[in-house]
């Protein structure tokens, strides 16, 4: 009778480790009808050309729906048991937020991972870790870097699974 | 009949992975008189705000020694069995010690890694990693990371225990 | 009767993790005729310096062939399952090819993953995990761990054993 959602994973990786691919991979064997939480701004040609790529290489059995700031209104709107829910990535939307002028980045952080054991859907959040190299000389970056350690942290907390994905190898970090 | 520190313990991770908290609950969890060395200099108010807000967090069950420098010399001279001393963190010590004109960082290294075993006290050292990230472009960053990544492995291989931590969720590596 | 080399191994870390000896261990255990590939160009006065120490931290155990780009032409010609060849690093030879005009990454990756379950001698391969910091500004720093991270998914995936080294620790990804 818990409320916890045991059905939910996040998955960690970085730039270009195979976690969207080790994620949609969990997505599509679960059987359930699987959409897609876009949270890129196609704001330049390379964004453009890496978002169409991956659409593409999803294939047509995904619902895709691009959000770049709204993620939990998103995932509350779409929220059923028949769906998986695939948010890819936390980063992307962390970068948007951090455009807006007036948004408390740490409160809408605690309210994504608040409202995840709430979801009746399955729901799989992918984000790439920043914070293992070398301090950023730009003051941007480190904040960034901070929102983003300081919502992994949340995330973990709150799902059921973690991984951590290198190579495109996952490694189990909870669950 | 090993002199070897069985209790200490090495903590590695990202900024923001939650790797302090996890070890001051290590500190906290070995019932023993916790003490804790801040190797951060507050020398601008980013950092000044760090280390105040860090001091908060951790409330007033801790002892606090400030020593951004002599940091083999503070352990020998707070050492005792009834202590956990938590070291936090190394890669601000190496800052410092990269600031000093004529230190020997590869002599003070293998000088802290050969310390930790003839202590009475449980040390749990505390460090970022910074290796995973491309090479910074920047000279005296690059010399940064091999000296942390020398330092690093010195220090795993004289402790008991090696933990990573990512998203707040620790990973034995040793023990 | 399998095809697939059962003892490839993909040694995969942080920049001065370790992975080196760690990696050097496995070979020397192996028993086997050991083989050195070193993919670095000796480019300026840093990188011979780490060259000229690698070697001879080494040893006059080692045959080393010094190899920037024709890297699977070299593992064919010296190819013996009397022999263990270490590749080090793979992140050096993407280096190498990038600066080449014509060289098409991607087809180059492939033919080396595709070239390894042939090999009757025991391969490892080290490279740096670059993908986990902070994206960079640079565009062609972008690139370098967007092709980093293909071509360590590829070699992954066809390797026997993966592991992740830091602080001079390994992790078993896979095998």
């Amino acid at each position: 009778m818990s409320h916890h959602n045991v059905k939910s994973t996040f998955v960690l990786g970085g730039a270009r480790s195979g976690k969207s691919r080790f994620a949609e991979n969990l997505a599509q064997n679960s059987g359930l009808e699987r959409h897609y939480i876009a949270t890129g701004r196609a704001w330049d040609d390379e964004m453009r050309a890496r978002i169409a790529q991956h659409k593409h290489d999803r294939g047509p059995l995904w619902t895709t729906h691009e959000e770049p700031l709204a993620l939990a209104d998103t995932l509350k709107r779409i929220d059923a048991p028949s769906r998986v829910v695939l948010v890819d990535c936390l980063t992307l939307w962390l970068t948007n937020l951090m455009m807006e002028e007036t948004c408390d980045i740490k409160a809408e952080s605690a309210a994504l991972a608040a409202l995840l054991p709430q979801l009746s859907a399955s729901v799989i959040l992918v984000s790439n870790e920043v914070g293992l190299g070398i301090v950023p000389e730009n003051k941007m970056a480190r904040e960034f870097r901070d929102h983003a350690g300081r919502l992994h942290q949340m995330i973990a907390a709150e799902v059921a699974d973690v991984y951590f994905v290198a190579a495109g190898l996952p490694l189990k970090m909870k669950g």
